[in-house]
């Protein structure tokens, strides 16, 4: 018969199923529609070991940054997906995160709902090597699919150059080289007519 | 100014995004739609490293193991989803796949190139520890789902306990515990009229 813990750890990986319907603004390569977090989540954890060799520090433990990606937008089933550029909503964001993470890391054993509660603080707080690489991937992968969607949502909601590099300028924290791409990206954008300077 | 190398690896980070269009049978939680291969992926590498400890093998390296379920299905994007009870699509899968893996692959920069098709040949074999417990996962999420749904995709083609059994078996292979819990949910699959016995 299965364990109480092995049914708890199964209900937490049936609940999060939910994160394939919470919806991002960025869209998918062909602009045919908007990205999920699992998406997300599935891409930055194959970026961040792609591109580990860009990271700042050199000695990341990239299973860790690998884990955090995986489970940094968990919390967006209870409290949604906000809108990066959304100062209203970004207000209370926290909060509403908070609550989620209780409720729903809480559904697992204790040992791995604390792992899971304080990877995501780490994430949050961006203030670790590892968590700094991660957000750079969390940075970076919207931009590239903005890019490759000829400015994406950024004409959309009539977003200009200086609130991108504002938004995503930690990727230099974490990796400082993919930065210097990602600049490079906006100003290729930025002629192409994708964003305005 | 980045170099070929990192644009090599953008490329590929870029192509790989078309996995997203890359639809299984199997439906996501509420039954409203099909699971696409990004979200399958982003919730092996999760269930991969939350279940580890079920892993028949004691030593396993869960890094690889979470890289193995990241980039299992990148060969899709040319080959396609294969029905895993479809005979005859099953033929030609692997010419298909591994032709789609050259591909894919070799838009990395060399090293790394290689290292993915390995995971993927490692992967596919499933003979070394982490691939059995990979596959296990990669077996166990989709009855999860079906248990979900009611039995989801199982009664639509008609499919039967024995071929589940069949096809789901390998989890005992990575992960015994697993399998009896998965056993467990095809009696009650059954019970409920989910599955034909």
């Amino acid at each position: 018969m299965s364990t109480e813990r092995l049914k708890k750890q199964i209900e937490f990986i049936l609940e999060v199923d939910k994160i394939k319907n919470i919806f991002r603004m960025t869209k998918i390569h062909d602009g045919s529609r908007r990205e999920n977090d699992a998406e997300h989540s599935w891409h930055l954890a194959l970026m961040a070991f792609l591109l580990s060799e860009y990271s700042k520090e050199d000695d990341i433990d990239i299973l860790k940054v690998m884990k955090m990606c995986l489970v940094h937008d968990i919390v967006e089933i209870d409290a949604g997906d906000t809108f990066c550029y959304d100062a209203v909503g970004n207000m209370d964001k926290l909060e509403r995160e908070q609550k989620a993470a209780k409720r729903i890391f809480g559904l697992l054993p204790e040992d791995q709902g604390k792992e899971l509660m304080e990877l995501w603080e780490e994430f949050d707080a961006m203030e670790t090597p590892e968590a700094k690489y991660a957000a750079s991937m969390d940075r970076l992968q919207p931009m590239l699919l903005n890019f490759l969607n000829k400015g994406g949502t950024w004409p959309e909601h009539h977003i200009v150059r200086k609130q991108v590099e504002q938004r995503n300028h930690h990727i230099n924290d974490g990796a400082p080289k993919l930065w210097e791409f990602a600049t490079e990206m906006l100003d290729k954008s930025v002629e192409e007519g994708y964003l305005t300077e």
